[in-house]
């Protein structure tokens, strides 16, 4: 890897793994939740990252290569602490971990799909700098809601503790 | 864990158990950084990242909890992520490239301290809150000075390209 275009190529195909894994990770999210607010957000969002994984085809194609997955040891971490959640985790510790837990999932796409479009600018692929825009928004409104909800679960955790 | 304050705790550990592996792991990554002004700014965060520790222990202090790490499964993939980069990139692939991971170590504390301290704050912890404020406000800065190294990074790929 010694060239923008190939690093750009690299971390692709890491958030096409990450994309992959969230789709599979998201329903057992879902099925954890406690808070029906919460649930129907991870379930919107699931949603939404298959929309992204379409979108992420484009940019491939863009790029004239085949949609492929790179093993992406950072969104497989954040998993794996989903997962310790659910097994650990009950009463009010568990919502809000996992609101937790999908926050700091939000802010790992954030930073990666903030670094995607402005390589993809300095490369001058401005069709895969649009494409890779309108995923980066929908991950900042989707932390956004997130956020909103945190402060709703903890303060209603002030109500009962 | 069932209570807010034993998923504050647990948060906690983790997120020292995260600031401790990044003081070991950035010296590598100065010592890898091709710009000058990245391997500086490496350094000064490892300073920063020295000072946080001690800004935890304090918090620990405030729990009346002995300051102890939890295994971070999301740090330890991020550090992996930037193992790799150094193992297999070179040239102008390799500082975008730890830049990029370096943002989004910085956007995964971000996510972190947001909560830590939001929980703080419903738990009645204000010197806690405060505590763990500062040490957000540490993060978003040095994230927001790697944004612009980043930019600066990738223009002088242009030029080189």
């Amino acid at each position: 890897m010694k060239t923008l275009a190939e690093a750009f190529h690299h971390m692709l195909q890491d958030i096409y793994y990450a994309e992959n894994a969230l789709v599979k990770a998201l329903p057992k999210v879902a099925g954890a939740a406690v808070s029906p607010e919460f649930k129907a957000l991870v379930e919107a969002h699931l949603a939404e990252t298959k929309q992204q994984v379409k979108i992420l085809n484009e940019v491939f194609a863009v790029l004239k290569k085949k949609p492929v997955g790179v093993k992406c040891d950072a969104m497989d971490g954040l998993l794996k602490e989903t997962d310790s959640i659910i097994a650990d985790a009950s009463g009010v510790a568990l919502d809000a971990s996992l609101i937790a837990a999908a926050q700091a999932v939000e802010h790992y796409e954030i930073a990666r799909y903030g670094t995607l479009r402005e390589w993809a600018k300095v490369l001058g692929m401005t069709e895969a700098h649009d494409l890779l825009s309108e995923i980066l928004d929908m991950e900042k409104a989707a932390n956004s809601k997130l956020t909103n909800l945190a402060v709703t679960a903890v303060n209603m955790t002030k109500m009962v503790a």
